[in-house]
């Protein structure tokens, strides 16, 4: 790995999206940050080791799982390293001096949007408009000088380009959050590991998914979460993700880890990692 | 529920969507079609017997479940009373006489322009723009008289709006299909029901989701498909939905019931009705 002064982390979207926040609060602020256009190049810059580490949301409170990035972490031979719950706060933004009631069009992630429906939904006459990014959709208004639009991004995106928060906390939900995953070239996981992760697929018989859940449930192992993915080219097969509690150097979790190995037509660990217990 | 001629379905999005084509496929073509902005005015269009059926999708086989759907047919009382398996097929969306060389942006919804992301990036110099529905692009760049832009619909959305297919088959993965499924304002399952929907939630304890699939693997009921969906406002826990095989009229599938509903601390059945075991 090219030497570097401070490490180098790998996201998906413009400066002051989401995911840099998630950066800065796992790695601190000390960190070079490579923004990329999809995730996809997120996972490809830290195989390359254009970047030491990535960092890629994995699921939302609210809207459930980005399952593009459970697609990569297949794909890809990168490991989860840890874990990073983070509150998400949705503003609605605008350029400084405009006001709220000359607001004719707001932009943002499909996502964004969604969440923040029922807020955006009273704000009368303005029309929604969907956009590949929140953060980038700041950056649009404020370089096409959209005087009229506001954008739905976090507080980091307002102040990375110099625009004003015109209502703060417009997400319907207050509780809602975001866990990121990080991600790195290496095969050792942190001696503090206590959460792994692993993906399996199954013959498609009766009692084939009851049977691989015992290889934990008999040895008492918690399940965190349980996902279901279809096998792109194989209609209504599916890949399943779980997280359980422990990892593969204590005895127990490596003996449910050959059970499942019986039962599974494919099994890959993809990563053990110190599991991240607040909710903030 | 008032008197119609002909049934009608009430689906989401434009003329021309999918949903449309499905709701042809399941009902045939003497229906009345309610085109609707949401799902959720799906949803209500049927519970308000504003429509007779709703038709929404739920599952696709590259990008996995349709999230909010599965949390609305949680909050509103509808049944599922059947379910349709539509192979999808994106078009690349013009105006005639136009050339393929000659586009410049293409429009569509974000879940299409993922479906067909290796080949819009074979277009040299094309912008890709998110848009809020397939069909919806296809309308707009028609009205907005966008002579250099293009939409990724269906063939029918070409036909609704008199465009012209640029290039037909624009999908990565030739084996895209959605799974659909048919609300009612019933209680009463169809005759021919043989597959079930259900919605749980369990204690966060270890070994409880074992527990709870045992209620199927005890009985040799076959399970389709499981999907866990956060809980809002708590966040990491979860709603387990899951498609089994039988409906509750016979005794082993009422006995897995009354199981599971020992077990559950939440328990929801979201219809039964006939399996589409077509893959086409």
């Amino acid at each position: 790995m090219p030497k570097r002064n401070s490490p180098c982390v790998a996201f998906q979207g413009e400066r002051g999206a989401y995911s840099e926040i998630a950066a800065c609060r796992f790695f601190g602020n000390s960190i070079e940050l490579l923004p990329c256009e999809s995730f996809d190049l997120v996972f490809k810059s830290v195989e390359s080791q254009k970047a030491d580490s990535g960092i890629v949301p994995i699921e939302n409170s609210q809207a459930g799982c980005i399952h593009q990035n459970y697609d990569l972490l297949l794909k890809h031979r990168l490991r989860i390293v840890g874990e990073l719950n983070l509150r998400v706060e949705h503003n609605l933004i605008g350029h400084p001096g405009v006001a709220l009631n000359s607001i004719r069009m707001v932009f943002s992630h499909p996502q964004a949007l969604m969440q923040c429906q029922g807020n955006t939904a009273k704000l009368k006459g303005v029309k929604i408009v969907a956009a590949y990014d929140t953060a980038g959709s700041v950056k649009k208004i404020k370089e096409e000088r959209l005087l009229n639009a506001a954008a739905i991004a976090s507080e980091l995106a307002a102040r990375t380009y110099g625009m004003k928060i015109l209502k703060k906390g417009i997400q319907d939900n207050p509780e809602n959050f975001t866990r990121f995953l990080v991600l790195r070239k290496t095969q050792t996981p942190p001696a503090d590991a206590n959460k792994t992760s692993l993906v399996f697929s199954l013959k498609n018989v009766p009692g084939a998914l009851f049977r691989s859940l015992s290889a934990f449930a008999l040895r008492d192992i918690d399940l965190y979460k349980i996902e279901s993915r279809p096998l792109h080219g194989k209609p209504w097969e599916y890949f399943f993700y779980i997280d359980f509690a422990g990892n593969p150097k204590e005895p127990n979790c490596r003996s449910a880890l050959a059970h499942l190995g019986e039962i599974a037509t494919f099994l890959k660990v993809l990563g053990s990692y110190p599991r991240d217990a607040r909710k903030l």
